[in-house]
């Protein structure tokens, strides 16, 4: 993509000057009428160091409103980030419905730097660049405009650059980035146009900039942006509705079924009290093992009102370690989170590196309780089984292990446990209209369930159904997995 | 208040499993209480290393529900933590309203480690814990219950434990602390000692744990924090009103008023062009030294509807590098920013070293929108002018530089200009209704204004207000005092 780009362009400043004007207005009213219709707007620049990026996009900020934009600087990994995935930091960033996120540097160089240059590895390199697509993707299948700019310069007028700089007191590196990356333009080129073609999709094109003189520079980021608002805002206002795809690649006929569960399964008294604190202590010592191995774990508990996950996760939680363990709730989103994608606030959630993070309900609950109460369109919902994996997938190529229980209990159970909490004063906070109301969709959860197991039960994340009629059964077999699972990780 | 502290006491395991569950039962209660009445509750957790506190805090948290509670550990600051003040971090950590936040470790063991163990300058330390203690009490006068408990051992039982866990898999510092402060018990307990007795405050008082026994120190950690939360409870529905004590210390005389200003004053256009660039050059120059030098910037817009304020900002900013500063408007607070303590989103907004942060209206909206339209209480506005300063102290404390401008335009400027808003296309959004109200409280605002340039013009962060009738002139004064001012301070 950056062969035969004439970087001879440029702007008188009178040109610019009759120009600039109409294009903040536009630009502005573009904002506005995004905002209005809640459209999020992710706008990446890239581009070769001393191509004149921060002013550009200084220029390009004076036509928008500080209200409706969030500026981000990728710099170097914190130590935090560095805990998560690669992808984890930015899915952070991502813009609100209606708002902009504006991305000086972006996750094109962190892949480029952290995976080319210090680990070298091609293949890696390449699942990096399909992981940056798939995000891509998921943001733009949710509304998400991504506009990306490459701002292109040639050696010569970097080189002439370079030694401007350091005439003048302007620190080079105010952001902290690597060095090495400034330097090898050479051994660059080749490199970055193979991901700039890669990365150039339908959904997320790369628009490269000449930025040898920046009034041209400018108004071609402000006139693209402008007319690729234009068109997204035009495509939306086109009703057509697109036939949802299913994506979803391959299912494992192995996935369990709601069907196949015998829930007469019991544990005594006596097996439960000796096992459970058996496991208990080995969970404790296992937790030092994944700290120090800086393994990640997540534990995800569905199952159907009154299956008992509250217990089950304070039976898991009993002897660990609580500096390195969370419990997470996971009910409706509260305004802020629904105004992002919807798995923005689980990424916010992941366990770093050698902790524990117990869900307590999941990302799972766009299949289950908004498929059944239409809180998600079809569209939206089909979609997600897809999304969910991808999501999963991010986690455990970064070496996290995954359990995922549905706590399974009969109808009959459920409505014996409903009346207990009734009748209990201490217990009767947990009991609300809703679990009743809930209760009469047992047939349409059913099949959700079902739908959901069939079509996540990954290799890397498999689910587990745990018998929950008999509470101990249930506690000793969510334990005794938990312990498995990690021992043949570790 | 570690001196006679019986460190014998303990529990049988059949005297604790018949209490705990009870508790389990009460604090699970009162935690649905608080929830209910909009309580935040902070929990800090400090004691000798080695205490047992995560287990005892991990016993303890087994009673509550995780929908409510936040739990902090506080390790080593991060690269972002020390680009802020020490106390910056934990304002991020504060409960929502209804929720608690427990810390393991807090802002205790932070000044320890930072003030007293590395620089070892005694005042400096006596300085922080003085802002230690007006954090707790801003947030003891916001609501906030405090519960402060620390975990005692003796010096014996701590070698004790040591050697037992060198013996087991446990990773002794598995939060990364600084080892120093782990076996110099003799050094710390005269210090420790003396830290408990100038922060045990009325409004955040200590309980001393006995720790040496874990079955007796949950059972105490859990009582005490059972009957402080039922004593604020009480306390909240007692309605009796305290009346408001106004603990401005003193007022500068040479605060300025809006009745001396003089809003006949003009720029011309040449010398305008002429100077406005050549200050944007400087500012941008100061930046980079601002940076080079770690300082950071705040600069506050405060001034009438209309007054230019976006102009002015447009114009600072114009030759920024976008890296190193951005513009943060300040609207009415969105749902999650309305259940924290007022000061937290600002918090959340300061500058780190090195950059420039400018706000389009800021924490000052406390003493005039949310006074006039009584969005606040009396008696919180009241208090926020004593609370502005203290925050703004720890800004300046921190070496960060402020620079707060009132744009003052008179009622006939303002009308003209609603006008030109409503006669102009582009320009029509930034004229609503609110405007027009507002407008109508000119005396109650002019009121406002002047008792908040009285009470919160000080030395470290003094107000200037810019006569803003004539934009050329208003957007000179801004540029010209934030160069004057930052060239003074280099």
């Amino acid at each position: 993509m950056l062969k035969n780009i004439d970087l001879s362009l440029s702007m008188t400043k009178t040109e610019y000057k009759s120009q600039i004007d109409d294009l903040y207005i536009r630009i502005g009213e573009l904002q506005r009428k995004a905002w209005k219709m809640r459209i999020p707007i992710v706008i990446v620049f890239e581009g070769w160091h001393a191509s004149g990026m921060a002013e550009i996009i200084n220029r390009c900020l004076m036509g928008l409103n500080p209200m409706g934009f969030r500026y981000h600087v990728t710099t170097k990994p914190t130590y935090e980030d560095l805990k998560k995935p690669l992808i984890w930091r930015f899915w952070q960033d991502i813009p609100a419905y209606g708002s902009i996120a504006i991305f000086d540097r972006s996750w094109y160089s962190r892949a480029v730097i952290e995976y080319f240059n210090r680990k070298g590895n091609n293949e890696q390199f390449e699942h990096c660049v399909e992981r940056i697509n798939v995000f891509e993707r998921q943001l733009a299948d949710d509304g998400h405009l991504i506009i990306k700019f490459f701002m292109h310069i040639t050696q010569k007028e970097q080189q002439k650059r370079f030694r401007e700089y350091e005439k003048k007191i302007i620190p080079l590196c105010v952001v902290d980035e690597e060095l090495d990356y400034l330097n090898e333009y050479d051994n660059y080129l080749p490199f970055i146009d193979q991901i700039l073609e890669s990365t150039h999709r339908g959904y997320a094109p790369w628009t490269v900039i000449e930025a040898e003189e920046s009034n041209h520079a400018t108004v071609k980021v402000l006139s693209t942006t402008i007319s690729m608002m234009e068109a997204h805002i035009e495509k939306i206002n086109d009703k057509t509705l697109k036939p949802f795809k299913d994506t979803i690649s391959s299912i494992d006929p192995s996935a369990p079924r709601l069907s196949q569960v015998d829930l007469s399964l019991k544990t005594e008294e006596d097996e439960y009290e000796e096992k459970k604190d058996q496991y208990q202590e080995r969970l404790g010592e296992l937790q030092y093992e994944l700290f120090n191995q800086k393994i990640p774990v997540v534990v995800a508990f569905e199952g159907w009102d009154a299956a008992g996950k509250g217990g089950n996760i304070r039976r898991i939680a009993r002897k660990l370690d609580p500096r390195l363990y969370s419990v997470e709730p996971v009910g409706v989103p509260n305004d802020f989170e629904k105004n992002h994608h919807y798995l923005w606030r689980f990424y916010r959630k992941i366990p770093e590196a050698g902790h524990i993070t117990i869900f307590d309900r999941s990302w799972y609950g766009r299949v289950l309780v908004e498929r059944v109460e239409a809180f998600s369109k079809e569209e939206q919902w089909k979609r997600a089984y897809n999304e969910i994996n991808e999501f999963e997938e991010i986690l455990t190529d970064f070496g996290t292990i995954i359990v995922k229980f549905w706590l399974h209990i009969d109808e009959n159970e459920q409505l014996k446990r409903f009346k207990e909490r009734e009748n209990t004063s201490y217990k009767q906070w947990k009991i609300t209209s809703d679990d009743w109301r809930n209760r009469e969709k047992w047939g349409e959860y059913s099949e959700a369930v079902d739908e959901m197991l069939l079509k996540t039960h990954t290799t890397h994340a498999p689910w587990t159904i745990v018998e929950a009629n008999d509470k101990k059964y249930a506690r000793l077999k969510t334990l005794k997995t938990l312990v498995k699972t990690i021992e043949k990780e570790l």
